[in-house]
């Protein structure tokens, strides 16, 4: 890639963000956006234009994001969000500190050399200045070398440093969180599958309570039997959905008494297919029927699923935190695959319908799944090598030559060099996320975020081995193919003089990302036009227009795999090309940033896991660091340099650190340890509204007495057992 | 090997039974060796010569064997031995269901077919007629193979099948014990280790009282912390070895008053060097003066002790099993090298010395064990592979010419060569247990039980990769060693014809372990000859007369890897030399028979682990049929048998069963059940005697009262609380 695309590039994404920056300053000041922009502190019911925004003043949110505390965020967007800023100003401090380090001693022990003809590079082969600071033109075996193997320590001892304070640091934030004095239903309550069948002469209900009470005579409070819930929601939706509708209606309805005739006009609708065929009625009739239709059928439903569809899973609830705690830790079977206990995840977070998957079959769908996503991830690595082959221009002009008259366009040309391969790769990873979590959700993970840790797992191999390696080798291979089958042991030399050329293409995709896509994710572009096209011709209720705002979640699910895409290129190209450093600064500044606005002001957290993400995010971090250090003695045996295997040790290090962080905080983050439980809560906890927070709403109803409950739901065993 | 010296062998060995079995019938009926024959009867207090012995008839002891229940061996030697005869007889129910198809079908397979001439034997080259029922007398790529291919899959799936029920059958009796109404003082108690420095103006015991009763407040009864008793013990034991003398002079004086004179010869001794040197002193004086100067040192020092030297690790006791089993399962701390818990060993299996090292310590340890165990074994291999090659006597009289003229006597050759390369291995396993012991021991395990599991499992790969591996290739490989370097691609064929050729050297090396090693198991002939000698010249107290006389335990722990390494041999030529089947039985069968008797009869268990022994049991068997499974996979492959692929579905079947036996079984053998420890007890635990059972004699003194124990045994939390 030539240099002057290169700052086209740059020059291109620093434009879009300028603009994008305008827009929000402008946006984000009018009062009818405010839903759009605060919508976090409007839920909770603060004045969203508290502090600095009423001044007006433009930048006033960068001194708010600044300001604010660990606390600030955790109290707007809870734990989990808290443990994703930690991510960030690690992975910040690590580039930090290596740059500190690296740019001023790296940069002119590179510069200063005579330099090395390299290989043909994807562009025109013109040797540009950026290539001059990058250790390509370091002379093979040359001792200046030695500066860049220490460089490789560096970088690692500071990524150990701060990772091991992140990890005490994020355990401590989870203690605070779990010894909070609030009353929190799942901390007194576990989740207990595979229950063997019901023995002759027992209802289920018996069986789960007399088991329990047995073991834990003085806490043990009462258990929810799960029941298939399949039948009776659909009700409740349909139920729920005429509700909507008929409150749409009346809206609609009472707007034409103020707009149009002082007597209003009814509003009607077609019952047939998608209401566009059929007989036409008065909507606000035909819907006050229907519900008083299904309301009995419903009612009727919920005594049945409550009666007959029990599955072998149950909730059981425990009158103190303590008891929770140890009973989900403990093997209550003496075959492990029964009675199998879990702590109980939030309510919200409940996949009711994975809870009936049995012990063997989760088993055997989780291994399924993990070969599924391996071999995923094995062949669309060819495609992907091909796309960022064929996507730089000089291929395309090749293999599509009626593209030529087109691409030889100066303008068109720059501008399509520097986005064309960057485009390719960011259209294709937005494809991926909810295919993985379709298959993580199909394993039988009974809870929402223990999923979505799952497929921000997968996704973070997919990313990396595709995208960085396959870029890296395949970009590499590709180009110089014909070499290759000259003289096939020439391929180290290859790679040798392919990775600093392609420090180039992940600058400009690292600068893309972050320009493009922390504009858009600040100015909110994309969110205003649909909510301010929704209210326009779609909402008429109140509950319309709020659910059309609403902001959703920071998913750090999606958003860390891609940070981590760029953790792992920063990282690999730290010491080969440090140039990259200030980019990737920039990257996780700006993120931090923007960032810290939108969970202070704009997301509101769907589920609170308390930082159960931190280990894979330690993890990953650490796998990056291992894939660096691997690069890094691959690229120095290219190089010739014969102290190489002085980079063993490091490697060895990385492994051992890993196990031992896993070893001295993983199972916090699994467990919960009873120091931290046994803590006191600010009020003696009512049970009662603990065990209702757990009835799913299509079985709660005010019709319905405790009594009819009874098939499913266990009485308290003793009113007064919670003190 | 020749026929007749296989004949030779097998007779001798016979022989040396059946004057074994004479012999024990002779002594064992003479009244002054009950104690040698009947030390468990004696012991328990029941009569010795109860049921068939009474009438002399010398085979009523394998009646009584064989009439015995599982229940009659729980309650003579405990569960331990119990799950060692489920190993036993399941091993044998696999060797007899594969004998009764593989003997019928293979043998008339392999005898008819035309026969092809091996390469070289380890002997003259002639062919015995052993050799013909092998499949080393099928043809390459013969259809006949198939019948072998198929045999494979039978011993396979008979081993699944016995597995799974003896591993379904031992997890009941774990549960049986555990849930055993008796009170049982381990089932009460925890350890607790890596308990974090005392904070400011706390003792260690208020520390470790405070942090227990605030999780537990209502189970927590109260907490022994442990101590460096180094400096107690040796007191103690001063003290002890005082009184022991004492005794035995009181004896000898009044020994002599009986024998010589009226007035008796006071026994004196020298105080120098070993009593040989120094002044002569009247011995009862003399040790009564020391008893008097020793007690109230180690008074002094038990109080010492108890302040001053708390060590970081604490026995914690709960009032109830469910507790103290919940309790040790569950992550106390909120950093998981702190507060570390286990479930309390039994006392007597307490390594008091291993508490004190820290978390990672014991990880660090752990890995260098086993890298140490590691290189052991391998380096082993060469020394193993050279003894087996040379101590043929073709070897020995190629490499040790000056030996020729001796052995070429016939005698001395039919036996030597019968007997050499298998006494040079026994010898040599001889020597290994107790490094492996002590290896085991450094590793920081606090359990002796533990180390002595860990040790036998070392000892497994240790016998089976270095016994067997090495004779089978070693073997093979350097008789025919020149061959090889002639042409290297040859080492498959090599090996096709080495197996069965090894199999006659493995069925003579089956044989001796039986006859003889049974032989001298049931007849006693060792223990009984140093019984009667240190009767006769060292005994003169009741006390030492019993000590002499003590039969000590089962050893299991060096026991099993013996057995497994006969069933390893046995799997492994199961197909190829179908012969050696009935050998197996006889091993396990003879094994059982006369391992019954001395479980009932003589033998004491050192400790009880409640079977926790069996998944080691069941992962080796499991080993060994997965490398009879390689061996098969290797065997039909030198066979250049096309549909050898076909195996590898029993070999991944394998893993999948291990696994799948691991996961349903294997947690319930390391964590206490909850069901099962929430079973009611005959009575209210004492738990003032639970406690008392877990303080070390060289600490417990009758002097000392309960408040000076304070400061290391914290006091009854509520005196009601165990009810």
């Amino acid at each position: 890639m030539e240099f002057s695309s290169f700052l086209t590039s740059l020059g291109t994404s620093f434009l879009i963000f300028i603009v994008l920056m305008l827009l929000f300053a402008w946006l984000s000041g009018k009062p009818g956006n405010s839903v759009i922009y605060y919508p976090n502190r409007i839920l909770k019911g603060l004045d969203p234009k508290e502090g600095g925004s009423r001044t007006r003043n433009p930048f006033a949110w960068i001194h708010e994001a600044m300001s604010s505390t660990e606390q600030d965020v955790i109290s707007a967007s809870g734990y989990d969000t808290a443990v994703y800023f930690v991510f960030l100003s690690t992975v910040l401090g690590i580039l930090v500190l290596s740059g500190l380090v690296l740019l001023p001693v790296l940069l002119p022990v590179a510069a200063t050399d005579v330099g090395v003809k390299i290989a043909k590079t994807t562009s025109n082969g013109t040797f540009s200045n950026l290539d001059k600071l990058s250790m390509g033109n370091v002379k093979e075996k040359s001792s200046r070398l030695w500066a860049f193997l220490l460089a490789t320590y560096w970088v690692s001892f500071v990524t150990y440093f701060l990772l091991w304070k992140a990890y005490k640091h994020v355990s401590g934030l989870r203690a605070d969180a779990l010894m909070s004095p609030e009353v929190r239903a799942e901390q007194f309550a576990i989740l207990v599958r595979d229950i063997p069948p019901v023995p002759e002469g027992q209802t289920r209900k018996e069986q789960v309570d007399s088991y329990f009470k047995r073991i834990y005579p003085e806490s043990f409070y009462r258990s929810m039997l799960v029941t298939n819930n399949k039948v009776v929601n659909k009700l409740w939706e349909e139920l729920e959905g005429y509700k909507k509708k008929l409150a749409r209606a009346e809206a609609v309805y009472a707007l034409s008494k103020k707009t149009g005739k002082p007597e209003g006009a009814r509003p009607t609708n077609r019952i047939g297919f998608l209401g566009l065929i059929g007989k036409k009625v008065d909507s606000i009739e035909y819907y006050n029927e229907k519900i008083n239709e299904v309301t009995p059928k419903l009612e009727s439903e919920q005594k049945d699923t409550l009666r007959e569809k029990q599955l072998d899973a149950a909730l059981v609830f425990f009158s103190s935190r303590v008891a929770a705690a140890s009973a989900a830790q403990s093997l209550h079977a003496q075959m492990v695959d029964k009675w199998t206990v879990t702590d109980a995840p939030e309510f919200r977070q409940m996949i009711w319908t994975n809870l009936k998957i049995k012990f063997f079959q989760r088993q055997v769908r989780q291994y399924v799944i993990y070969i599924v996503v391996a071999l995923t991830i094995v062949f669309f690595m060819i495609p992907i090598a091909f796309i960022s082959a064929f996507t730089t221009l000089e291929n395309l002009k090749k293999y599509l030559p009626f593209l030529k008259p087109i691409v030889d366009i100066d303008a068109i040309k720059t501008v399509l060099e520097a986005y064309l391969p960057q485009l390719a790769l960011i259209i294709f990873l937005a494809l991926l996320p909810k295919l993985l979590y379709s298959l993580s959700k199909a394993e039988g993970i009974p809870s929402e975020g223990h999923v979505v840790r799952a497929a921000s797992g997968k996704y973070f191999y997919f990313i990396v081995l595709n995208v960085f390696i396959g870029v890296t080798v395949g970009g590499t291979l590709f180009s110089t193919f014909k070499d290759i089958k000259k003289d096939p042991d020439s391929i180290p030399d290859l790679l040798a003089a392919g990775l600093p050329v392609n420090a180039t293409f992940f600058i400009t995709f690292v600068a893309l990302r972050f320009f493009v896509g922390y504009g858009l994710e600040l100015s909110r572009i994309i969110p205003l036009i649909i909510f301010h096209l929704k209210r326009k011709y779609l909402c008429k209720t109140e509950a319309e227009v709020k659910e059309a705002w609403h902001p959703g979640d920071l998913r750090y699910g999606t958003r860390f795999p891609g940070d981590m895409l760029i953790v792992t290129i920063v990282l690999c190209y730290s010491v080969i090309a440090p140039i990259i450093i200030p980019f990737g600064v920039v990257y996780f500044g700006l993120g931090w940033l923007i960032l810290r606005n939108q969970a202070l002001k704009v997301y509101v957290p769907a589920y609170e896991s308390y930082g159960r993400m931190w280990p894979h995010m330690h993890k990953r971090i650490l796998a990056a660091l291992i894939i660096y250090q691997l690069t890094m003695f691959g690229y120095f045996g290219a190089k010739q340099f014969i102290y190489v295997p002085l980079l063993l040790p490091a490697i060895i290090l990385s492994l051992i650190f890993g196990y031992v962080c896993s070893k001295k905080f993983y199972r916090f983050f699994r467990d919960t340890a009873l120091e931290v439980a046994c803590r006191d809560l600010k009020e003696i906890p009512n049970m009662e509204q603990v065990f209702r927070s757990y009835i799913t709403p299509s079985l709660s109803s005010d019709k319905i007495e405790d009594d009819q409950f009874e098939d499913a739901l266990s009485q308290v065993s003793r009113s007064t057992s919670f003190v």
